[in-house]
């Protein structure tokens, strides 16, 4: 039953600290021909990557988009129908604001084999690394886990500020450029100004 | 600078597919000389451990608790003083509704040093292995994590039900048992009796 198609997996490369990739994700990355990597996947991990295989690098920055969404789809199906195994490695989750549901549908639409490795969610290890646990049965038994990249002030947010402020725990991801108004619609919903919170860039990190 | 006291590492162990746990977390069992594990934890884990090492079982099931909670971390404080390396091996993530938070505060009051290493928590993990990402750029950017082991119509239930409502993926732990009225309570604050559901037992599981 061989096929002409390659296979994709989708690895979640976890919070920052390599040795926070799965055991799955590991095994997934010797065996890739082609690795396409994102910016928030750690480097070191490159160095498991078998050494002849392609390296790709697709990173968004805050303002600069290598490749956008839609191209790097149809690069890891291009790269599949080489019949290459492809990897590719997403930061924190794939599933968790990573897109991994986009590239996903892609690869279905296109008859694409693959499988998906979950990642460590920076959204939970990182606070947990700076000794933060996101739940605590004296404390909260509920989490929310919020796009910080949506502009909180535009007309039409996604975000619904008024329910979000009796939610427990609050973890804004990439919202340090929006800090000023998560903290401005929080407050203005409700939440009382003197609730403890945490900043944390880089984490698990060096 | 020796110290008689050991170590206790607290490890996520996953959702239940051994090789979704990290490879520090892999790393850390291989060392340990006493393994203290959950009921979700992967027994094939414990293949891991190195021979010689003691495994105690504090598994609790939704009826039987082996320990209480205080007698496990009195337990952990106990074989770290004894100079041990120990792992403490819970299922998913120790600090997503895991009580790694008290553990880890038990640790610290006896002054015990500890790491932790955190795990793909099967809130995420376990829709992505069935195919349902839990954000998507076209659907939803929120996202929030409850217990569903709480009883949902207890009086000061400490879940946001009029708020809950509002955020766009639920995901709720452990909500087998109540989860007549978990829907009752959604649909009663004014979830559309049309959303879908997934319901998953066992996840990543053969």
């Amino acid at each position: 039953m061989s096929s002409p198609k390659g296979l994709v997996y989708l690895i979640g490369a976890g919070p920052g600290d390599p040795g926070l990739i799965t055991v799955r994700g590991l095994e997934c990355l010797q065996q890739a021909e082609v690795v396409i990597y994102d910016r928030l996947a750690s480097p070191r991990l490159l160095n498991s990557v078998p050494p002849g295989a392609e390296r790709i690098y697709v990173g968004k920055g805050p303002d600069c988009h290598t490749l956008k969404q839609e191209e790097i789809n149809q690069l890891l199906i291009k790269k599949a129908l080489e019949g290459k195994v492809v990897a590719r490695l997403k930061g924190g989750d794939p599933f968790v604001f990573g897109r991994g549901g986009e590239e996903a549908e892609a690869l279905v639409e296109a008859g694409i084999n693959f499988e998906v490795v979950p990642g460590i969610t920076s959204a939970i290890a990182v606070p947990a690394y700076a000794g933060i646990p996101v739940t605590h049965r004296s404390y909260t038994s509920t989490l929310a886990i919020v796009t910080g990249h949506e502009d909180p002030l535009k007309e039409n947010s996604s975000i619904p500020w008024p329910h979000l402020t009796a939610v427990g725990t609050i973890i804004f991801l990439m919202g340090m450029e929006n800090l000023p108004k998560i903290v401005q619609q929080l407050v203005q919903h409700g939440r009382d100004p003197h609730t403890p919170i945490a900043l944390i860039r880089w984490g698990t990190r060096p």
